[in-house]
């Protein structure tokens, strides 16, 4: 994320990570304030096993685009709503990516929806993820049904 | 695809799909028409070995959504400028997504990106479609650069 | 509706049904969570004597559009405004829909006039309702002039 | 509508409404050049048997809403897309009614949604409309899916 | 104005008035409630003796357009910011109005300066009027410049 | 207006001003070009014996706002399209004037509705002016209604 | 400043040129109530030595531009976020300036940047302030990787 | 600029310096394709004694912030209208900068007046481009005049 500030909202993303199993790291890099940190860091990813990064942003979000330059993992973008343009400024600025790297945005503060997109990409070729998958979204639909009994 | 008119702008995910030896399947159908038929071809695309989905609308775009309602394979939403709105309304009928079921949005009319990023989704474990991918932002990078020396 | 957290704004469409003196049938269903529950509970709608489906969700508001494909009633959508855009994403979801497939959208958060839109629709052949109606007109009509008088 | 230059688009309202057999009036009249000619028209639609009011208009698009005030029938509202706001201005013009007088509103130039819509409603107690409105959806979706097959 | 809700913000407006010494009516007619009542009070306004109408409304704001259908007078048009859109939706319902019949639109929520814009037009051949604005005009310039000494 | 692009738009406003038999000035001033020749024009306009300013302008369209901060005659707003943002920067820079001067704000490019309006503040006090208002209306509605017969 | 309500956020920037040790002046003026000071004030800030002007306003935001019209110095305008419309008015006011006369506009509320933009001027040939930049963005580059150590 | 599809806008940049005679060199660098030899170009401009970067893009626009957060010259952005949403994408993702990177933003498509801002700001300790502007002014205020007398 690119400030301490967007940790309520990410903080969504690690729930739905750890409940699935999967392994991840924590990082609070700046894309305008520390940009050879952030650099350094993203560049060995892949060397490192990572699958996906999820960058999460508001404003001028720049953090999304800014990591997809120094990878080729899929990168999720999730713009955070901030004090003024009710998040539409961070959408666009992580969404509108030119034609040739791809920033995969979802909704805004969308923080679960971000792990999930990034366990369905490690499901792709991992058959136990996909599993998970299914159990959740099979839970989840028992939730909604089940409101309906209330 | 929703609609046969999305085909012009949809023909660049093609264009980069056949380029990375990528194969896909192209089809058309409507979330609101074909809703059955939908349905049929999503469900079973997992075991019929695809990775992912790339699906493009304009308007009320709900194909994206609709189609990840029936997979848990990553699904990619192109947001197809229409006749009205400059493609805001596609763009957040398709990013806005409820918590739980993802949708992996790029840019307005961003076809080339989604098939990007699907190919980012399957290089995570496909160390031959990663390496195409670093000689394809070289090449990227070569050409803006070359811009400089006309 | 498409989520637990819409009954607050809905309850004021129940509220007119009663008053009215119309029977309906509350339910909560995802397009994207619960789509096969959703279809099975839309598809015999009519044979079950209904008259109109009132489907309200916010964000990528795709309840509605996905409620029209199943059902060649009258589909009333209530686009409800979420925690970013002031319901400008829901709206959009809602009201530009395909050709061929009409969703008749009402106000963002406009649960009592999709109540009376849908007694609107009945009152075109059931004449007791259509003079309910009136009544109802002249009395809101009455409130408002009688705050002149204050 | 609410103006000679709206027929263009209202035109697909009239030839789906022909398609279905369906008996209708066309009119021009200005909710604010006219409001006498306008009152006078709407005032015994339901007396002279009709079920529904299309009513199409641009820029600060009051006619449905003036012709709400008017009728208890159904009032469905076209926003039509005018010089600048891409139909932006014409939209929340029309759907965001006060409670108590609905305007069942469809996309922006959606003529031909608005008379599918008033199909639909005089279809709650026709049968046969009914049954036309699935033949309608069966060829619609025949459609779509021969494209798949060029 | 067109609900009783409006009235906190339009008390600026009578403040104002009252300020100036121009005698003036507050009513509550709503465009779509109250049709007939609000054109009852419109149409002899002028021989009444009044010189213009401020009208104030939110979402599809269409009293200001329905008085000017009404009257030759100058019809000023305050937009309420209501629920949701932040005002866009009442500032275009008036401002974007046909070609033919004008509806002079102030600030969202600016009750005030509806006053003074009305109070402008009377002081066009009202030399005591006028006289009073530039009073007004130096007051509050004279307000600015003593903050500058805090 | 603010620039001699904007001569085919405020064209409009000439023409009804002449129709109407009523004396104007035409003049290109910018709020930012040319302060000291626009301050010196406006300045005393009242004594020259105008009635009211029309100022058009575009993009961060300050005319009007400058012009009503050197006159108390009430000033006309036009907010002209420009080549972005479909004329929404020149309406809200138009019209969210600040409490104390008012800006009396019509329609994006609604140069014709400017005239009008200037014309409706002297009618006040010019019966003349306003019998040919209520003329110009009823060839308006007769135009419209004409359109029926065709 | 435009007004003493801007003052909360302005105080941002004060504090940054005050870290800076740049002298400045804080003053409220508007451009439609006080037009003739502001200019005055503004006439001969270079002959008094100034580098840049920070101007900040709400709405119809005009102070920037107004300023720039009157002054060759480089004028930064910080748009004000106010009671609607999230800060978009302010906004596209001060950033969609003619061809001619240039506003340098920071982001909606960002007072501290405005400060910082006009250091950055500065320091183009002003060494000493030029390294305060750098410690000032080293000490920011810190911040945040401190945050990832707790 | 970020593509050389911004070409045909910036020239206006280009044009404005050499007609002040200031010396610039014009690149193009994509902050996602190129960001190495970006921050390579961007690295040493103050060394190499540049004062001010100018920096364009259109969509998800995040070169002006990516440069700024490799100098602590001051940099100016320069929104350009692309295929969809009237420039809005590229204006936001430039201007709404975190606090402690300002970008210097103009009009979208703004070129000269991005290179006038430069100029600006050089003039602040050079007399001679300071008389320049003054010259600069006064031109573009004698043809605004000069377009009265046509």
């Amino acid at each position: 994320m690119g400030s301490a500030s967007d940790r309520p909202v990410m903080e969504g993303a690690s729930e739905i990570l750890r409940d699935f199993g999967v392994e991840h790291e924590v990082k609070i890099y700046s894309a305008h304030r520390t940009p050879a940190a952030l650099e350094a860091w993203v560049t060995d990813l892949r060397e490192r096993g990572f699958a996906a990064v999820i960058a999460a942003a508001g404003g001028a979000a720049h953090l999304a685009g800014v990591v997809a330059a120094f990878t080729t993992l899929p990168v999720i973008g999730v713009p955070i709503k901030s004090r003024s343009m009710e998040g539409l400024d961070s959408l666009l600025s992580m969404v509108q990516m030119p034609s040739g790297i791809p920033v995969a945005t979802v909704a805004i503060d969308g923080a679960k929806n971000a792990a999930l997109l990034a366990i369905e990409m490690m499901a792709i070729t991992d058959t136990a993820l996909a599993a998970k998958l299914v159990a959740f979204r099979a839970a989840q639909a028992e939730k909604v049904l089940a409101a309906n009994n209330e």
